[in-house]
């Protein structure tokens, strides 16, 4: 027997699309039709390998938005942002797939066709049984169609960036701003001045703000009423730095200065490659304690000698940010080459940090082929054997995603 | 062996907490305590048995707000909220609760203790367990202790009352709602005549709104700025009323007001009960079509000669109203004394009409011993084997809610 391996756009960054073991690769690519659109509820069904792009381009020209958006959007397929639980931009506004997905259609590995693609935003009869296939990634069933509730498109969008001198008054600018902003909050991004001054260094771009500052923060509101919007925020900047909880901002002024502005965010993942390779760490941790870790790595590097400006170090630099709003960093070790001294001081220490502080060592990525033998450092003994009993009832031979943690390899043997 | 039912504040409607076949009932009331709240994520972590107002006064002193509201919040317990994923007043605006619990602590029928009380908004780390408790109505587990992410409380608060002349008018209401108060809309309710003038006969209270109209709509919105909550509502009304989609609408001035107009609303249940017995639907509908099945059910019932305003006629009225912004109609049938001619016309006649529109028989109050044999009106053969499934797996022996429509009464035989 050969085991099968569920693909999307391959854009995840764990390997969970990538068939190691010679299993065959079940591509969603054609599935790509969108079924019915319904304008008065926002109920939107299609099939698992629409690009989420084209999805959310069809929405924008009936004056709607599709409710996750993400870097790789041009390429992931919705199948994959499902079956990954995809976190992205639009989080903190309109909510997880777990609120926004109506409704799943699945294929067993026995078969069987869960016809769960319902359209109604409730329906309390019996076990909710779609939730288990958001963030599965594909090991228990293929998601071939879904039904999601898709929100009104703003037609106001304010973007702010600011300088900060510490964390603790980031996390009083983020607490102000949910107090402020509240309902039209739309993303609440942190960056840390290492990660500016490696996207300043490769793209040799001017920065937004003039001094430079240890912390910087992104905010974007998104509502129904820009004169309104305008308002909130320009009041809200007013009190953060009369507060002196912000030191310098800067507030976009039309779509050009926007997408510069986000792309002093968006652009770090891929400058970091600059210089070779990247370690990359997607984690959640509770927000007094979130960049803590990127200290506390960068230390432990420099103390080991590891870190340096010239090619004799293997590090150039430990980097910081991420959706400061949903608890969730980026931590990113820039390296010149893949060392072994490198990975022995990153690993298991940085799962060990997350595991004292109860923190998920993957937020928003799952864990594939890349983490899956770090769960244990997320998840009790007990939780990990109910999620065994999970996948040995619906995939009893490991007939799906051989290589996932839940496996059990011993089958194919 | 004696079987086992939970039970919290017994306010259910459809009979989830009751022993019928001499079990044991676990209740839940002395599980009292909040156990810890962050002010900077929102995090509150409670015990199951926490009384829904006693939590959300708890949190309106540290200026959050619970994202879940709902009529019976003085005696309803939090696990019970869980447990039966209740759905309530705030949904449109804050979520259902399978996006905002975090965590859940249960204990199996086994003795397993389910330790999931994570405070993380994201944590991709295998399947998303939690979610299986959620609207399990007890029937796999115990929910001992929840942990879930609660929003700032919103300064302002408006609410507006208006008449309509047809159900495609509200609808047309609804869209402009969604689009012109978007993210500050967190009400959208609907009433027809029948249950208006159900209310004035039993309060003798002073309908808000001078002459008659087929429907009304209430509309809350909840924000941050009352003075820009103010513009978007007059502005909506404005243009709602210009373009003879509302006929008649009054805005709450004070506090006094939305209490009133919320009475409106709110006090419908109550007043139903004032001849007699009522028969209860709580049903998803696809939104055309919402209304239809009251009518429907009212020119039956009538054809059938059962309704009248005289002692002989069983029925009283059909009324319909409920959450329009989750297309969550509630179908009241008031009569004067329960009466199996009546009942013969409502059954299967109604659970037949909702799933010829793959609607829901329960839309938030799932279906506990009263609805547990209609489950297949709303759901398919194989996704009933699929919950089976997953009933045996954690609970072969049916231990827990001997009543529930996926326990095998065999057992005890």
């Amino acid at each position: 027997m050969l085991a099968v391996v569920p693909q999307g756009g391959n854009s995840g960054l764990v390997g969970g699309s990538v068939p190691v073991f010679d299993e065959i690769v079940i591509n969603t690519s054609r599935m790509n039709q969108i079924r019915s659109f319904d304008e008065v509820s926002g109920t939107l069904v299609v099939d698992a390998g629409c690009i989420l792009e084209t999805v959310d381009g069809y929405l924008a020209e009936r004056n709607h938005v599709f409710p996750l958006d993400l870097g790789a959007k041009g390429s992931c397929q919705i199948g994959g942002n499902v079956s990954t639980n995809a976190g992205g931009l639009r989080l903190l506004r309109y909510g997880s797939l777990h609120e926004n997905v109506l409704g799943i259609e699945a294929v067993l590995p026995d078969g069987t066709i869960v016809d769960d693609l319902s359209k109604l935003r409730k329906n309390n009869t019996g076990y909710d049984l779609k939730q288990l296939f958001i963030g599965a990634e594909g090991t228990i069933g293929i998601v071939t169609g879904i039904s999601i509730l898709c929100p009104q498109r703003s037609p106001a969008i304010n973007v702010a960036f600011f300088g900060l001198e510490s964390f603790e008054k980031a996390q009083t600018a983020f607490k102000e701003a949910k107090g402020q902003l509240s309902e039209i909050l739309s993303a609440f991004e942190l960056m840390d001045a290492q990660s500016q001054d490696i996207v300043h260094k490769v793209t040799h771009n001017k920065h937004p703000l003039e001094g430079t500052h240890p912390f910087y923060c992104l905010i974007e509101t998104s509502g129904s009423n820009a004169e309104h919007d305008t308002a909130k925020l320009e009041k809200f900047l007013e009190s953060v730095m009369e507060n002196d909880i912000v030191s310098d901002g800067v507030v976009a002024e039309n779509e050009t200065q926007v997408k510069t502005l986000w792309a002093w965010r968006e652009g770090i993942s891929e400058c970091l490659g600059h210089w070779g390779g990247v370690y990359k760490y997607d984690l959640s941790i509770p927000l007094p304690e979130l960049y803590s870790l990127v200290e506390d790595v960068r230390a432990k590097l420099d103390r080991a000698g590891l870190i340096g400006d010239t090619d004799e170090y293997p590090v150039v630099d430990v980097v910081g940010y991420g959706h400061m709003g949903d608890a969730n960093l980026h931590l990113n070790v820039v390296t010149r080459r893949f060392d072994k001294a490198v990975e022995k001081q990153l690993e298991p220490y940085v799962y060990e940090w997350i595991q004292e502080r109860k923190g998920s060592i993957s937020a928003e990525h799952g864990l594939g082929l890349a983490k899956k033998n770090y769960i244990g450092y997320s998840r009790s003994e007990t939780m990990i054997g109910l999620m065994r009993q999970i996948k040995n009832l619906y995939d009893p031979v490991s007939f799906f995603c051989l290589w996932s943690w839940c496996a059990w390899a011993n089958s194919y043997v």
